[in-house]
């Protein structure tokens, strides 16, 4: 007998019909002497259309009421998932962000929770409801309703789970688990049964969906044992957890993929002091975020410095550069935004040498030409051309034993 | 320059282009120097949806479940057109039922407003906000959200401007104002420029759908001047305030026609002391309003009693009835779900005789025949035959003297 949470994703509760199967399973865990928490995304394509109709609305839908039009999403699916419930005969009630007492601070569209009052989940619990909250979404000290960011029910979920010292936090999703690399790209993948808090965050940085970054950064905090698995198989998912001398020890867990960045080049930079930051601080001051930089060696008074942008910001960042370019006199500003991410992650890279350069052999022998590097202790990243990226991904899988066997 | 709160009901809010519409219409008040809350129900449609959804996750909605479904309806409103007042460059902020502190008690589905504590409405007005409340929501002491009812938007705007000593609350609905009679059925009819709380009342509870009974019996004790107009024009429509001696001074206000009544007779009961309640009491235990009763004068030791109920409630208090009847020895139970109640309501009644004798003597001329008739200071209903309805409300409407000037 313990505390579960239990978080349902967009696709889990997409119609009445799934919202019926969300139902069952948590009865059944209910049925099984358990209390439950039940963390709920809005219904897929939910918030999209909430987005399309601010987006009728006006251009720039002031953030503030943004939540409040997006948290309907969730508090609609939580208020069917009780009504089911309790038609089941099965104690349970909804609760909102606020009257969860998810606090967070005001930063609208993207706020991150300071604190979870638990005391009326607590109170709900011993008396042996299920508690269904509506996820994503909480409320700053002064009431306001606040989201927080996509996947932030992912967040819900882990936060209410370390506030509740939950013995569990099942995440619920359409995937069956967290897998060495995209099965989409590559066949061969092979779902994990567990992997690492660093590990999982690692990927969720450099491109895997499964879970939003900062539940994951929370299970580590408050070390929140988190099961990753699918609503519509009673399958075992992928357990994410701490490190322990028990673990399958590979050395390379996962391959990401990202197509989110662009390459922004500065060739012809006059070699003087600063020079990097005269590049660089007008980029952050526009709120961008630069992820890796590379400056070459000086040639003829001169280097070049390039570096990456979410391709999202890539248009801004073009624009200022081309003004610094000339304030400076560089040569040119190249940009490139058909280039892809590709990384290899693994805690077992801690100890073991020769990682970087199995990878650069590959992707070698597969003509894939490296434009830049980066690396952590437990990761190492090449930006390649685009199009080589599924390629390089399957190589890379293959080269460093994650493939499946046969059968 | 005072304070207006302006309420816009489902049509005037249907879609995207009717909330533009409404944002235009609220900017020209505050930019005429008045400071403004807007009160909003949700899109027309919207809540019908909600409420099919509810019952396709099962039957029987549990009814707190219910209003936290209900809610997201105006929420969304809210916040749509607080954005768009924003990106008008007027400063706006939503606000939900629990928000603007409208306190209910708990009759999920029904609730009444307890009281609504101001100050945050206060603070935002005094800095020039346009305040954008949820209209239908509020939330019990617990925290929980409640609804107020069908047409209970009426109720929040009015409860709002009583709490804001508002010096005007603006109604705005499909129609011009409030009519002498449903101009569906007569085309003669003619907007009143003024009708009193009680003929509202009277006329709210006898059938006229423009403003939620609730709504009128706050405007009345509050003493709040309610103005009922279009949305679709600049028109004025009907104000609604206390009785003066300025009034115009029509004996009969308007005539009303109520479609929602159904008529049950125990025939021969027994003449015997408390009889009445052993046929009536098992109708109020079992939670059905009875409207009107009679009963005949007794003939050879017995008589008949009848009585209306709603519509909704026919089935069940006829199966009460006939059980009854075999208990008591009444010798046969008959119903008719195909009547209508007829009404004249007129503040001028209290003074003026002959009322009566007009309505029954304009109904006899058309042959229309009455089967119940009941009365109060201010109106005269009489149960007629359904098909019957709309002859005998022109009829009335002619023979009181209000039909429009022709041309």
């Amino acid at each position: 007998m313990g505390l579960i949470v239990q978080k349902f994703g967009g696709t889990s509760v997409a119609d009445i019909d799934r919202i019926r199967n969300v139902a069952r399973r948590v009865a059944k865990t209910h049925d099984q002497g358990h209390d439950v928490v039940v963390i709920l995304s809005a219904m897929s394509g939910v918030t999209d259309n909430l987005i399309r109709l601010a987006g009728q609305a006006t251009e720039r839908p002031e953030k503030r009421e943004m939540d409040v039009l997006l948290a309907t999403g969730e508090q609609t699916t939580a208020a069917l998932l009780a009504m089911m419930l309790i038609s089941m005969k099965y104690p349970a009630q909804s609760l909102l962000g606020f009257q969860a007492e998810v606090r967070t601070d005001c930063a609208y569209g993207n706020a991150r929770i300071l604190d979870i009052g638990a005391d009326r989940m607590k109170a709900l619990l011993s008396d042996r409801k299920i508690v269904v909250v509506a996820g994503f979404q909480g409320c700053d000290t002064e009431g306001n309703i606040t989201t927080l960011g996509r996947g932030g029910s992912d967040t819900s979920a882990v936060a209410i789970a370390a506030a509740l010292r939950a013995d569990m936090c099942e995440i619920y999703t359409d995937v069956d688990g967290v897998y060495t690399t995209d099965p989409n790209i590559c066949s061969r993948a092979r779902k994990l049964n567990r992997v690492t808090y660093e590990e999982m965050l690692e990927m969720a940085s450099l491109g895997a969906k499964v879970l939003q970054i900062r539940s994951v950064e929370f299970a580590k905090k408050y070390n929140v044992p988190v099961h990753v698995r699918s609503s519509f198989s009673e399958e075992e998912g992928t357990m994410v957890v701490n490190e322990d001398s028990d673990m399958e020890r590979l050395v390379v867990s996962g391959i990401t993929c990202s197509k989110n960045d662009a390459r922004i080049m500065i060739k012809g930079v006059p070699d003087q002091p600063g020079i990097a930051a005269k590049v660089l601080v007008p980029i952050s001051d526009a709120g961008i975020v630069v992820d890796m930089i590379i400056q070459s060696s000086p040639k003829n008074g001169t280097n070049d410095i390039a570096f990456t942008v979410s391709r999202t910001d890539y248009r801004t960042a073009l624009e200022i550069e081309e003004k610094i370019a000339k304030e400076i006199g560089a040569e040119a500003v190249l940009g490139d935004d058909s280039v892809a991410k590709v990384s290899v992650v693994g805690v077992g890279m801690k100890s073991h040498a020769g990682v970087a350069s199995k990878m650069f052999t590959t992707l070698a022998a597969e003509n894939v030409n490296i434009r830049m590097i980066s690396t952590s202790e437990i990761h190492i990243s090449c930006v390649i051309m685009e199009k080589y990226a599924e390629l390089a991904v399957r190589a890379l899988h293959t080269a460093f034993g994650l493939d499946k066997e046969e059968g």
